[in-house]
């Protein structure tokens, strides 16, 4: 793989970057990290967020090494339990930081300007798609549209409906929203999350984090709405 | 969801964290978050990086939001081109980075005291095991293993192998670097990536990290091995 | 100078900071410094603060390289215009920032908990000392505590003197505050920054940072009162 | 002082960054700061560095609070020992850090490209200055140039010495770096500091920062010569 000067900055950005990490975590400040290798990980929160490079969990919550585990793909979706053997990276995540790591807390964190929830619009509208995996992929959230443009029936408006899409392809909050309740919906069907959130030793929360304004919404755990924090 | 005190006290951690964010990249230096909003992501790079706490990849390589397209799933596993319609995240992550936004390089980053590669040896030792996801999950990586642990045969030396295994246990670093070998290669089934590689538009990169003392390894472009890198 | 190993570990712990500095600010992102190497400072902001370790102006305002000229002596203090040819360190600043940088702003940052101003205040007690330069340094606020303790007179009550210096002592927040505006007095007695400021081109500025819970206090511009800042 | 929108842009960063601040230190990680307001601060560590705004003893060494106690000046100097009962800002810090803090290390940090060793170039090659305060106090490191640039004398050779002082004007490096050398050496005068350092319990540090290599340099503790470290 030899590659021209120009292609290869952002790699080498990287390697310096890695080179400051070192010198922050094994040199100048060696204490957590070497606890952190020496007694593995303990975690108190699974966050599952977007494959979005604006939105790193890390860096929006100022976390340290050993906070979180961090499962991310795109649009943050969590698909429904579904034990057949195959491969699911997503599930095998949440059940190695339920069951192995117990920790306390699942976050789902969606954003605005989410590209996969754009995605999920256009496949709804019926815009011809030419991919093998983002649109079955982001298809998990497609109950979260629902309410807001109905399944295409025979008898409906087709002008309508037109001006509906054009509305949420505008202004996908609502859907983007929608569909991290529809993934902490789908935490709820594995088993081991359930039985841990209803003995208490286990919390879902659902957040957004509104991109354009900086602020945080947050279902509230009573009225269950969407709520901007603080 | 109403909870306790003490359990509470991660979440409100991560909320204080937001709350710097927000200073920080709205108030204090608000262009380049700005920027990201107005022209939308354009990472060069696409990181398939491991959900562990330790090894976060912005924090491991001082990245600013918008620099990296992130996967994290457990081992930073990718898995073979499947096109069969159904829930394949990494393989979504993978499709969107490379043909939507288009980036030069695909890092996959392992790691050294990888959970999940321990969980890929166990499975191999045949000892039993209880989880729905994980094993078939990090049997993705299950041809890493072949050189060091051949496929249990009826005529195997049950000693001799179960001496290898424990060196094995006790020494991952070879199985972790062969599953990131695994994964670049997986990642060439994708016709997508095959076809960008090929035209020199696209570079691999495998890394591995070494938790224990900070170095990064990485497979070197010419011999395809890995080596210390710096 | 040769040195055990105890203590050496601070020296070695800021030398592997200077790596990390190098790493971050030559490698990983050279441009800003770049910048400032070529085309030289050009700090809008003069800063002078207190030379306690917990009260580190960058730390506390988040700045990058380039943003501040910094002055940090005992107590955050400005002694009055006095060009007499001796050596007057935190003048020279001042001179420099303003008539060679040409600052918009001058900000004296005091905070709680300061050192220098509990010796202020054990200096107007009567207490006995024992250095040769804190006491005359920190005596240029001496003005600060008039209002609060009038100079020992022949009259006094002294049991009730007594009283208000424990409260003070207690309590020096007042005094804090107090200096902080002396020193923001002085500075107008220097020609070269009160043409400025009479002219509309520069503005001082009297902050308070309260150490304990965090707060940041600052004279208001109209009331010419400290009160809580946001 | 109103002031207009433009010009109140650096102050409201700041004000933004103290909110940074708060969030990080109180609020996400609060142990550290509560044990430095509970405990008061113990720095092993006193600096002296410039108040230039590219070369922040903090940002250049990764501190946290509580680390360093600093000094900042112009040029970074250190003043000989001269108990006059006037006003010495940076000797009082050098009391309190030494005789109260009882730090075990003085560090003086120079810099490339510094403002202040510039004008004393041109003070001893007799430029005219309109200046009150930044001459003299730049003359404490006079000495620091005469192996360079021997004072006038009614005989020299008057085109050599212009050269000569065209050449350090153009690479200074020697001359901050014996300026360093020069205030170590009046560190030595001050009697508290220099039984200390006999008694084995306080080290002196010469460093320049190469502010365009980003290279450190520090006074060999054998040979007392300047050498990169690393």
């Amino acid at each position: 793989m030899p590659h021209t000067r120009d292609q290869d900055v952002p790699i080498r950005q990287l390697l310096a970057g890695m080179k400051g990490f070192r010198a922050r975590y094994y040199e100048r400040r060696p204490d957590s990290m070497r606890q952190l290798v020496e007694e593995g990980q303990k975690p108190k929160i699974l966050m599952i967020g977007c494959s979005d490079s604006r939105v790193d969990p890390a860096l929006l919550t100022q976390a340290e090494p050993g906070e979180m585990f961090v499962v991310r793909n795109v649009a943050n979706l969590v698909p429904p339990y579904q034990p057949d053997g195959s491969y699911h990276g997503t599930s095998a995540a949440i059940e190695y930081a339920v069951r192995v790591l117990q920790v306390s807390h699942v976050i789902v964190l969606g954003h605005a300007l989410c590209g996969g929830i754009q995605g999920l619009i256009r496949l709804r509208k019926g815009e011809p798609d030419q991919n093998d995996f983002v649109s079955p992929w982001v298809s998990i959230a497609s109950a979260a549209l629902d309410p807001y443009i109905p399944p295409a029936q025979g008898d409906t408006d087709e002008e309508r409906r037109k001006a509906e899409f054009e509305r949420l392809q505008q202004k996908p909050d609502v859907i983007e929203r929608a569909a991290v309740r529809t993934s902490v919906d789908n935490l709820m069907t594995f088993p081991f999350v359930r039985e841990r959130v209803e003995a208490g030793t286990l919390e879902l929360h659902g957040w957004w984090f509104d991109l354009d304004s900086g602020d945080l919404w947050a279902i509230n755990s009573q009225t269950k709405m969407f709520e901007p924090v603080d």
